[in-house]
């Protein structure tokens, strides 16, 4: 697609679009007003307006966005209309967790193989997917062209694993692990934290 | 605090604000702008002047914010001033992974027990939170004052568990399984997405 200078806050709202999206097409609505996805999405209708309008024009004033249209261009802007082949670096607890439900439930990526150190575990399937050793990385994301790296390994190996994934040729990582990665240039590193959306939960439990 | 009615999307934007005044704080910057804390969260600075102000007068005109009073203002605001306890029903490897985490690195909230109906893993321990049988969960909940729970458990096993949670008296839920809820009124449920944010990265690695 062409825009590929959004702001990180535009990016990260194009799959909650697209969730929203898909539920509309499967519950056959075939338009929806930008107020109307505001109430799905707890962002305000301006908000989804201005978003979208980054990427070119694809609603009609006074009617709305026609939900097929709009999710195929999110696809393509997103560049999800390819799968995307990843890889999971990391198979503890979380890791695997990550690995089932990204092949069972999330449908625009592929997981290609899950990487450890530990001999345990090399061998292993999660699913259909097996888990190989480092060594293996650079070749294996070769050949499959892999760009994405969801890392899940403890803290203290987090640096080096994420050197290992740099040198395969992947330049964008997906960080579990709850420390700061010293990151070269041109590597764009995602850190999730798994304690915010909890702790903003606490809002509505201290009010009962 | 006061103002219990903030949109989801402000409230949802406080703890990362938090985070970043933790950091802050922990370098010793004693004042940021509107516009650095906008420069760390990738929100605008009228973004943040905005849900700030939703709950009072936090800054100084011209000057900024000073960080460890709105640090302090935040946790309040959020009810994280007082720690608050959790469950976390299902003791699979996601439960197992969030467990670990919220012990380890979430300081402001307390495990105060895991919850699962496979014998196998009943008595068993996560770092040092004992894995119990739902037919413990409604004391349990009562002696803690737990209000808010974390549901891990496999969709099919998910309503059923939902409603044990709900009967125990808790009725803020974030919610792993990914299925639809049947929830009842008075009820707040957060289904997480584990795909979204890494959807959103796969738009950075179609850029190289």
């Amino acid at each position: 697609m062409n825009n590929k200078n959004a702001p990180r806050s535009v990016v990260r709202r194009l799959p909650v679009y697209l969730h929203i999206l898909d539920n509309l097409i499967a519950n056959d609505v075939e338009i929806i007003s930008s107020r109307e996805l505001g109430d799905e999405t707890g962002f305000t209708a301006e908000q989804i307006r201005k978003d979208l309008a980054f990427f070119g024009a694809f609603g009609t004033r006074g009617t709305g966005y026609n939900t097929s249209f709009l999710r195929e261009k999110i696809l393509k802007i997103i560049g999800l209309d390819e799968q995307t082949g990843i890889i999971v670096v990391g198979a503890g607890h979380l890791g695997i967790a990550l690995t089932r439900y990204n092949i069972t439930k999330n449908p625009y990526v592929n997981v290609v193989a899950v990487f450890d150190v530990d001999k345990n575990v090399i061998g292993e399937k999660i699913i259909d997917v097996g888990v190989l050793p480092i060594s293996e990385m650079k070749k294996i994301v070769a050949q499959h062209a892999v760009k994405v790296a969801v890392l899940t390994v403890p803290s203290e190996q987090a640096q080096a694993a994420m050197e290992k994934i740099v040198e395969s040729g992947i330049n964008v990582i997906f960080n579990f692990a709850p420390t700061k990665l010293h990151v070269p240039k041109g590597v764009c590193v995602q850190n999730a934290d798994l304690s915010i959306e909890l702790q903003s939960l606490i809002y509505y439990a201290k009010t009962g």
